[in-house]
């Protein structure tokens, strides 16, 4: 099995294999990759797929390969929101439980010029705990060896908690803790709270303050959250400490779920980026966790690396 | 102690005694009231605090006099968020533990024509749990008796729980239930989730289930929200039942809460109103809750009656 860390110069090459797309709900990242993994370039855009659901899909991709300098026959292959419904070719969701390996197998090909191909998101078809991922899945098996057993942890907008067992997804489940700091902080009482440009000194004290209330109350938020304000109006709290208490609130509400949910007793595997993935290992680690930190880009080059290696693995010999 | 209820015709008389007036954050309601508790004439607006911090709170106090007739050396009494900070005149919080039956004592006299007096909120000045409150310490006057001890229940924008021993708020908590549903239907992913005109057809069934979900899982709601979503996607639910089951996740995420902080063995009092006031009173009762069911605006009068004949005894003799 191929792994980026695997690189040696015995097996290095400038010759390009493939390109690797990561195409989101609104952000577009391409890199063109060698046969052994390396990357040789890369771009990037704003032209997710919210923006192509309009603007079209073929041109975006076309432009993308000319920045790359991408040969015309080179194949490309593509994970996240592009193999939505609402994107490019709907891919279907592969259906828990299912090895990450297998991910390769529900690709689709594009009718378009050249081997454009999108690989599958996955599906938790279960009335009781119904849930979707589209991209995450291929950090999954970027960051996975094939017989991983353990939790990952993919913070975000939406973040993933995904259970796996023997390279297999078992169970995971979705926190829109993301998205509800960004609703709360600018569209409820709590604008009031959080400083108005949105960016907070990131202070630790308040930031774990936030955590240990969350623990200790995990059934709380929705009261939790207005104490936040009432805390300012009372004088016990400030407005510059806002939004790194409202983090702690809502992460800390996650984390708590998740622990009761899957248990802390796995390794876990944090796919991170920036100061997102900082606030993350340090909760995840003051709630008891190990936790061994992977970068979000390098997890999805990774597995779209593995996935092409098996769907072209000619051009990989 | 005057109660609404005591109204019989010996005491009834049509001179108008005082008025009473409601000033929330975006209404106005105010009552001319005779003596005995008796409403004479009503005038609504919506030039709420938010209005009137820009245009003015005289000229608007004064036009809805005009409307009711009111003379000119008529008492006011007002309760809500004219006496906020940012409202005509603050009326410092009271702070708990107090007795419902002394808000009048922190009532603040405007400097303006007339004998104009705004009743003081309430706040919990705890660090562990600061809170506040504006407008429902009045309503709570209005619908309890001098030694009522149990759980009082007020619905909303911001729901409000308040535990009272013998007469005097002991402790409360907000939830921000009824505006974490407006933000999330409106501003995040779930408005995909529930119908766009914001009003769907209020389906017991749904709004039930999504209850349930809430109780088996009050630390989850960040997930189940997600899983709103998600069900729609993969056929499991309907868009139409959305905003059901995104009222009965919210709601039941707060009285699962609730009923762990406060207990269940108290008598409940429901201050409610229209459709919420239902939804509320069918998820407290399937939460193992005894409700005795207020409507809101009776309670506001009520507890401005109640308030204003401590004020100004003589006029009610």
């Amino acid at each position: 099995m191929f792994r980026e860390q695997d690189v040696t110069a015995a097996h290095s090459s400038d010759t390009p294999a493939f390109v690797a797309v990561d195409w989101g709900t609104s952000s577009f990242r391409a890199w063109l990759m060698a046969s052994d993994g390396v990357q040789l370039a890369e771009t990037r855009g704003s032209e997710g797929m919210l923006h192509c659901a309009t603007a079209g899909f073929g041109p975006v991709l076309h432009d993308h390969l000319e920045k790359l300098g991408a040969a015309a026959d080179l194949p490309v292959l593509i994970c996240g929101m592009a193999g939505a419904r609402q994107g490019w070719v709907e891919a279907p969701y592969l259906h828990t439980p299912t090895r990450l390996d297998a991910l390769h197998a529900g690709a689709i090909r594009v009718d378009t010029d050249g081997d454009v191909r999108i690989l599958p998101g996955l599906a938790q078809a279960r009335a009781d705990r119904p849930d979707v991922m589209r991209g995450e899945e291929t950090q999954l098996l970027g960051v996975t060896e094939p017989e991983f057993s353990g939790l990952v942890c993919i913070p975000g907008t939406h973040s993933k908690w995904i259970r796996i067992e023997a390279g297999a997804v078992i169970e995971f489940a979705t926190y829109m803790t993301g998205e509800l700091f960004a609703v709360l902080s600018q569209h409820s009482i709590l604008m009031h709270a959080v400083m108005p440009d949105g960016e907070d000194a990131a202070d630790g004290v308040a930031f774990h303050a936030g955590l240990a209330t969350a623990q200790a109350a995990p059934t709380a938020l929705s009261s939790t959250l207005f104490r936040l304000r009432a805390a300012q109006l009372l004088g016990f709290e400030q407005r510059a400490d806002g939004a790194a208490r409202l983090s702690g609130l809502l992460i800390g509400t996650e984390i708590a779920d998740a622990r009761a949910r899957f248990g802390a007793d796995y390794p876990l595997r944090l796919i991170g980026a920036g100061r997102l993935g900082h606030l993350y290992r340090d909760a995840l680690i003051a709630s008891g966790f190990t936790v061994n930190e992977c970068d979000a880009e390098q997890a999805s080059r990774g597995g779209l690396v593995k996935a092409a290696r098996q769907i072209w693995g000619a051009r990989f010999s």
